[in-house]
This record gives structure tokens, C-alpha cells and sequence, in this order.
């Protein structure tokens, strides 16, 4: 993993995605600044273009200088949205490749981190944005991520009791209940890792531990995206999967008779050959868990499991 | 292409996707009737199941047998809806293959078009479904397409005068003019072909006319979709696109002020070094002309554009 910061390190602060609403400017920046770090602000990412913070080449602009700024040892992307998978192609790889530093975000900055690692192994960090309020919870998850606690149960951790559904919940699972899997913290938002299928921006996920979430999708449109991870292969190489939250993916209007979105998970997941944990504290939540994206961590199946995170 | 069908050849009937209304079910039958065709309906065409018409065994019963089947000549999707891609892993692709016959559909049949056509190269038609009244035109579009004209003006044909907003709409079609293209036509709903990015069922587009519609889709998707297809590289090597309507694509409500799907389709399509005709009579329209999915047609730049299909 990254190397631990320490308090006073410089940190960038991008918004590579949508634009980030002018009352939350402060508020990212007092975010970061109260955990000690120094922040340099990209020059646009307090701007709005359409969908976006800026256009493609303003956006690119404050990445790539981030990349390149040898003083910078961590990217803080100041929310999500969309947009971040269009400026995939104008990454200066080759700077990042160099020096790998990590990028902290969520939801569609599950675009730059699965590029990251898919390039050149390149580990971050997924969890809190500072375009928001932080609660204890939130902040010092955060800072066990950036400042270091050298093994700890991802899903036991910040004082937080893990929710009783956290029972592995398939036969796999319950049939290799005590033994233990190790492998690769990868995925992030379905939407995203779907949307890279076909390009040279999807992760090989052989021997990694899946985690997926979504928002504001109907559920036949998380099948889809299911179906297409199964299709792209996705999911015959894994060693687990950590469903997250699937928060506003409820059914249209008028077809509550349908399936829905657990019915769906639990249909197209709970056949695989693997243990699958769900209802995990990850992803659009009010209090963000950080997770270490690219991480080796290993998952104990227990009634309550234990995903433990070690560095050196 | 397929060869020409003649009146009295047999038909199945199948709803690999979405579950057909009941009161539709007559009319279907009464439609492919009216064309003089022998309809073998499949055993769960009339069934419902959750979203889909049936179990994905179901359904592949139904595809299958239709595949098996010596005496069917066209294999009729009573609709589309979500599912087609389902089912693409339980083809009988060896039947298919020594039996390519074509199947008829829209929207989400695209998977299965596509499907078709990347594994062996079969040929379809994209148009008309029969749960749903035709209009003349659209009966009369079938019938050409099924029972054969030599060479006809797609855009012209149908007795419909081509759209006015035919006109070419790029700079590469418009420093064209006057010159043709020739290509595979391949395409469909957009949504459809990004979701085979990275599945063994997505076609090889190089030297091909691409269609593109969608349905359904805010902006902001539509941009997702194109982004992929643009990474996945299928733009790179198609001869010309053509742009269907994008029914019910318009932004969520309180972001009217954001890019519309127009917008997003001129700025992603505009730039690629091919012709662009937009506004083509094509998609979720009430009364749909039937394409030559796979057929090799021959695009003529001119102030209205003119795309030939020829067949021996």
C-alpha cells in the first residue's frame, strides 16, 4: 500500500467528476485541513461546465498536475458524479506509473482507480469526500487509512459494531465458514467497473475480493450490469464478494411487483463459487468507511466475518 | 443475406426478453398472420415471470428449439424490453451456426443481433415487432425486407419522404459530399452494445455503418454508453454512424439547464474522423422501418443522404 502520511503532508485537492456545490467549497478544504494536511487546489475544481467541474481539458489539467506535483503524496477528489472515465485516455500515465500515488474517493472515482490498478498496479483509497460533513466515524476512518494502524478488521474497525446481516450469506460461504481467503480489495460502484468492460481500463480480478455498490439504478439495470461483469468474466476468478449498499435502486413507479434490487443480487451472486458477503457498510452512505482499493486483505468466514488489512 | 422468404414459409414466435401484454397476444399472431406466414409460437412466448416472459430456461427453450427448428426461416420477437443478454451463454450456437437463420427485432433483441454476428457472422432484421399494431408503412417496410426488393434507398423507401434533417451533419460528411461509403450495417439500441463491451458477444465494427438509438436514457448515460464504445475502440474503424432518435432521453427533472442528449451526441460524435447523418428515421418510434441488421449497404453523402441496400 501507499506509504503512511504524516501530518503536515501536501495533498491535492481535484474534482475530476461533477461540479462540487460553492457552499461545500470551504468545507472540503477546513476537511483536510483539519487533519493537518497541507492542500493544493487544483485551478478548476471549484468551477461548473454541464456535468462537470470544468471540461475535459481543465479537468485533466488539475489531475495530470497533481500527478506530476512530486510534493503531492495523496489526490483527494473533492466528490463524485460523473465524467471521471473520459479523461482516461489523457492521463499521463506514464508520470503516475513513476510515482503511484494514491487517489481517495468513491462512487465514479471507481473509474481512476480501477484504471490505476489496471495500468500499473497503482493502489488508492475509497471512502470519504470532503465535499461534505465528516463525522467522527468518517474522519477517523479516514486517518487510520492516511496516517497508518498496521492491521485492523475493515469491517470491525472505527468503533463502529459490524451489522449482525454481515452473516455470509451464501452456501459457499456458510460451507467454508471458518477458513479464511486472501486476496485483492478491488471494484467499487457496479456502474463503473461495468462501464470499463471492453477497455484497457478494467482490472484483472483473478484472485481479488470483489466489492461492489450502486445508487439511483433500477434493478433490472443492476442485472445488466451483472450480466455484463459475468459475460466479461468477471467474476470466474474471484476469491469473494462484499456487496455494499445499493442505496435508490428500488423499482420504477407502478412495478413494486417486480423483482427487487436484493432479489436480484442474491439471484445472479449467490450461485458463484464463492463466498459473498452482503449488506456491508460500503458505499453511498452518509458515513463513509475508507477502504484500501488495490489492498491485500484476508477474509475470515465467520457468523461474523472479519476482512483484516495488514501493511507493513 | 438471409434468402428471400416467400408467403407460406414458417415463422416462430418467441419473447426472449420482456413479457407480452396479454391483449397483445392475438394481434401478434394476427400480424405475422396477415403476412402470410406459418407461425410456430413458442411454448412460453405468453408467459410472465418477474421481468422477463420467462425463466432464462424458458426462454432459451423457446430460442433454441427456434434455432433446431429445419422449417423455421425467421426466428420473430414478439418484443424486446430486458433479458436477450441473459440468455446469450445458453445458446445452441453449433445449431445456429450450420442453420444461421435471421431473427427479428429491436432494442433489446440488439444483444441478440449482435451476438449472432459476432460468433458466426448471422444476419438479422432490426424493425418491427408484432405486438403492436402496423401502420402500412411499417408492414410494407417488412415486407420488402422479408420478401425481397433487389435494391432499395433505405432512407427513401416505404413510400416515406426521408427527413428533411437527413442531411449530413458532420464536417467530414459534409467535406464528403457527393461521396459514398460502403459497410456492414450493425448497431441497435446504444445501451445494448455498451453492455457487450468486453463479452465475447460484442461484433468486430471494423469497416462498418453504425446505427445507434436508445430509449429511456438521461444524458448523462448516453455520454457513459458513447464513452465506452469510444474506450472499447469500436469507433475507431467504422466507415459512418448513423443516429436514430433518442425517444424519452431528455434530462431529469431540474436539470434542464444541463447538456441535452443532443448536445452529448453532437460533441462525442461530431469529432470522429467519419460521417455522421443524424436524425435517421430509426428506434422507438411508433412505427418502425425494418433494417438490414449485417447487411452491406453503401451510403451516398448528398444534401439528403441516400444509403443503398442491394442483395442478390
Amino acid at each position: 500500500m501507499p506509504p503512511i502520511l504524516s501530518p503536515g503532508t501536501t495533498v491535492a485537492l481535484i474534482a475530476p467528476s461533477g461540479p462540487v456545490a460553492s457552499e461545500k467549497h470551504s468545507l472540503a478544504l477546513e476537511n483536510l485541513r483539519g487533519l493537518g494536511l497541507q492542500v493544493k487546489e487544483g485551478r478548476h475544481w471549484q468551477g461548473e461546465r454541464g456535468f462537470f467541474s470544468g471540461t475535459d481539458e481543465e479537468r485533466l489539467e488539475d489531475l495530470n498536475a497533481a500527478i506530476r506535483d512530486p510534493e503531492v503524496r495523496l489526490i483527494v477528489c473533492a466528490r463524485g458524479g460523473y465524467g471521471a472515465m473520459r479523461l482516461l485516455d489523457g492521463i499521463d500515465w506514464e508520470a503516475w506509473r513513476l510515482d503511484p500515488k494514491p487517489i481517495l474517493g468513491y462512487s465514479d472515482i471507481t473509474a481512476l482507480h480501477c484504471a490505476g490498478f489496471a495500468k500499473f498496479g497503482i493502489k488508492g483509497w475509497h471512502g470519504a469526500i470532503p465535499a461534505g460533513k465528516w463525522s467522527d466515524f468518517e474522519r477517523a476512518s479516514l486517518e487510520a487509512a492516511l496516517f497508518g494502524e498496521a492491521r485492523y478488521d475493515l469491517f470491525a474497525s472505527g468503533n463502529r459494531a459490524p451489522s449482525s446481516t454481515l452473516a455470509s450469506s451464501n452456501e459457499v460461504a456458510r460451507a467454508r465458514e471458518g477458513h479464511s481467503v486472501k486476496g485483492t480489495l478491488l471494484g467499487g460502484n457496479l456502474c463503473m467497473v461495468a462501464s470499463l468492460c471492453g477497455t484497457a481500463y478494467l482490472p484483472n480480478f483473478e484472485g481479488s475480493i470483489l466489492l461492489l455498490e450502486d445508487v439511483g439504478e433500477y434493478p433490472y439495470r443492476i442485472d445488466r450490469f451483472l450480466v455484463q461483469l459475468e459475460l466479461a468474466g468477471v467474476f470466474s476468478e474471484l476469491k469473494a464478494i462484499l456487496v455494499g449498499k445499493f442505496e435508490g435502486c428500488g423499482s420504477a413507479k407502478g412495478d413494486e411487483t417486480l423483482p427487487s434490487v436484493e432479489d436480484v443480487l442474491r439471484e445472479r451472486l449467490d450461485r458463484l463459487p464463492v463466498p459473498v458477503i452482503r449488506d456491508v457498510d460500503f458505499g453511498h452512505l452518509p458515513e463513509k468507511f475508507t477502504w484500501p482499493f488495490g489492498g491485500e486483505v484476508e477474509l475470515v468466514l465467520r457468523e461474523i466475518p472479519e476482512l483484516w488489512y495488514s501493511r507493513g
